[in-house]
């Protein structure tokens, strides 16, 4: 159910991309406990001047391997939950390619059960809230 | 008023990308009654290794085909109504490119109505709730 | 906080790119009040057939410099408040750019404040509301 779109800059090693995509899936059947195939991401590798960050913001120093992590999802996690879900991604994605967690930025919208529709027009979520 | 994005393989027939959006539109303008006018869409076409999908999800099969349409619109349409636009933009999308309706996932983010402006600065449908 | 996407058409000057950005910022900053710092943005350009938008829409005319800007924000500011934000976008980037104010296309999603994570695997403003 969850839909991902990964940002980061272009370049980057493939294998890298894999391992992050791979991250926040593994995070997600974790701790939001989605299905294994419920697996659905899109990349998007970005121009130098097209990624927008800060050097630092709350005290947490970001360099241009800054990665942007957008999770559309269901709604109705709790809130910590969610903490274990930032926690996991980030240490996933560090443990796998040496990004620093610092540069892992995440951000999550939740929608309704009825607003997804996995495939022949159907709304597979819908009776089941 | 809806922003409709859809993301697909890069490579398939020009003709096709335009016969989604319009389907999208189609479904959009019968189901959730938008005037014929309120056409935003931004299409991205994606490499291979950057669109991610699983083989078969709730037992709906998925091929290279795949497309996903998310749709940033209005908060308040019913389930009902939810339900047939989804079962009308898979319909459509078929019919004006043999895409099978499998492939046609979507997600829908609703928003405010005062959380759109469509030019000069104003949030025309603020006062319209 | 907020994360920006400014999706435009592809080919325009690289300082109105930037200024675009500079412009949602700072109006964020002015009205939104988020710190300065708190500058999160993805670019992207579109080519001309993947960019959809009516000749005019709402008695607004556009063009092909119309630009789409997605913000994601916390929830929770007022009607005024983001009626100031949508005015203070479109100005600004009309005096940068020369970008008509009509062709300004602003959306608004609104999610938690533990929604949010910044790096570190932390969810930053979960304990703040």
């Amino acid at each position: 159910m969850p839909l991902v779109q990964v940002s980061l800059l272009k370049g980057k090693p493939q294998k890298n991309i894999s391992a992050i995509g791979d991250s926040v899936h593994q995070a997600l059947v974790e701790e939001f406990k989605i299905p294994e195939l419920d697996k659905f991401q899109v990349v998007r590798e970005v121009e130098k001047n097209h990624l927008v960050y800060p050097p630092s913001y709350m005290d947490i120093p970001h360099t241009e391997n800054i990665v942007y992590i957008q999770i559309t999802a269901r709604e109705g996690r709790t809130v910590d939950i969610k903490k274990r879900l930032y926690q996991k991604i980030a240490t996933l994605i560090h443990e796998r390619t040496g990004i620093s967690t610092d540069d892992v930025f995440i951000v999550l919208t939740e929608v309704k059960a009825e607003n997804w529709s996995f495939g022949r027009g159907l709304a597979q979520l819908a009776d089941k809230t």
